[in-house]
């Protein structure tokens, strides 16, 4: 009843191919001892989060292991990014069936060190163990946030202006293109795979605290913006047409408007959504031009109950179903 | 393929049932934002571990929500105590079948709170999640531990004693018990099921400085005095016969002198090994008296290649098989 790892000793699995992702950081210990040891920079706030991912369940089996790899880490550093932390450090819980292929492990442990790699965060530990269920990754993040700058879903104010970074829908429209729902289409896939966390720019408008509230899009942005609106006890109006699509989404959304309602809800972005003061817009701006990142205003905070409306082209509020409040 | 809870959305499964654990903690942000924030108090390291426990792997399925709820705890907070560090706070990734009954999950919320009140650690936060495998919890445990205090598993010198918390090997009878391989015995299966992390000794004991290495036993003794040796290239003898049994357990071992193996390489204790220098004994033996913990004397730290030797009751060195060396 005590571990048995898929091949070999737990032990030699982690020797062979995590260890060397903690290389140089003395906070591991090696990763032989039984917990890791940080220092805590004075002056931060320590920010975590956990995510689990199943195979299946929150992503495709057949996605080569390096995608699985980015896709655990990216998700995590994202939910950081919308505090505005620094990733410092992940802790990773792999659950892998019996016979899974070293060179699998192999592969996954490549990908993490290169989905990691210039986020500043080391694999500081771990627990391998075998599942008779699917392959399943628990990703522990930690990250710094300076005191007093963190950003929360709480601060949303009437009057304030909802953004969105980079582009909404590729990822929900890639898992359809990589489902065989859609064609194939190389852009949104690697969108769907391989999400890469904005917590450069979220570092930054924490840094200025120019956003009131800050969320990752994971659960699809109605849903994420009534998060904040939540949490804040205000409503929020976006307009569908202010929302910013990449090519490949356009194109789609183009040939079947019905695929609107996907990139509205679909989740699975892992951009982030922000308020701010309508006084800070000229500085946002600048900001992502600094940073290299689009930056979209897509809608309003106002009075009310805390609800997401999302209005259409001609301005009529738009039917998403349950997009808005739970799970898809 | 976003988050499907077992009942109701993940978010009710949250709000009712772990929330209140979470309840006037701050850091946890009503467990409603993307991650905690929290504060390191200077002079603290931080230390983290992670640990993931798979139903039918690493505990018997059919253990009551609350048994469940405790072992996940306690194996966590048995990592931080052997770093001597003080638990702050726990975040759990659950798994959960689908039709799970909503009543279980009360349960083990209610379990966890149990388990973790008197620790000082409170749930932070997570993330709950459906499964088509086995039930599984991941729990990563932060705990604080003063600088230049912190225990590890690679300070062991030449010539130090090695000591024991508690009793040994009650876990692994206990599971014994649990499967009918053994004669029902309620105080074994308790230890089984319920272990005690020894972190009010541990703390003690980092605090005063008088160990050099310590581990906690999950894999089992020998093997995880063997931990102490790789990590301090040194090597080990323990003497079976000074290795402290509970009643329950001499009683067994009287009966049947193979349960002695199952009782040294057994694993599940979650008690402390520790080593230290010779002139700390009357030390330790003060403050496991003023902690009320039985600490016992069992083995020397010898030079050589890191291995773990024991004895039998006329000095023979015991045959364990792979116990002392790679998980069971």
């Amino acid at each position: 009843m005590t571990d048995q790892s898929p091949n070999g000793s737990e032990f030699d699995i982690i020797k062979r191919y995590f260890m060397p992702l903690a290389a140089g950081d003395k906070a591991a210990l090696g990763l032989l001892d039984d917990a890791a040891v940080l220092d805590v920079p004075q002056g931060y706030k320590l920010v975590v989060t956990t995510d689990a991912l199943v195979a299946g369940v929150h992503f495709l089996e057949n996605l080569s292991p390096a995608d699985i790899a980015y896709k655990v880490v990216g998700v995590n550093l994202s939910d950081l990014a919308a505090m505005g932390a620094s990733p410092r450090a992940v802790f990773l819980a792999a659950q892998f069936p019996k016979n899974t292929p070293e060179t699998w492990i192999a592969a996954f442990a490549q990908g993490l060190g290169a989905a990691l790699s210039g986020s500043g965060a080391t694999l500081l530990g771990g627990d391998t163990v075998t599942t008779p269920g699917p392959m399943a990754f628990t990703l522990t993040a930690l990250g710094f946030a300076p005191l007093r700058k963190v950003l929360t879903r709480s601060g949303a104010k009437v009057g304030d202006d909802v953004y969105v970074t980079g582009t909404i829908g590729d990822g929900a429209l890639g898992l359809l293109c990589l489902t065989g729902k859609l064609p194939a289409d190389a852009f949104l896939a690697k969108r769907y795979a391989r999400p890469e966390a904005r917590f450069v720019f979220a570092q930054a408008l924490a840094e200025h605290m120019f956003a009131s509230a800050c969320v990752d899009i994971s659960d699809g942005l109605a849903a994420d913006v009534g998060h904040i609106c939540e949490a804040s006890n205000v409503a929020a109006t976006l307009e569908a047409q202010r929302v910013p699509l990449s090519d490949s989404a356009r194109d789609l959304v183009k040939a079947d408007k019905t695929l609107l309602k996907t990139v509205l809800t679909g989740g699975d972005d892992y951009e982030l959504a922000f308020t701010a003061a309508p006084k800070n817009a000229s500085s946002i701006e600048a900001l992502a031009v600094e940073k290299g990142l689009r930056v979209t205003r897509i809608g309003t905070i106002l009075e009310g109950a805390p609800k997401t409306r999302v209005l259409d082209e001609i301005g009529r509020p738009m039917d998403l179903g349950h997009g808005g409040y739970v799970h898809l």
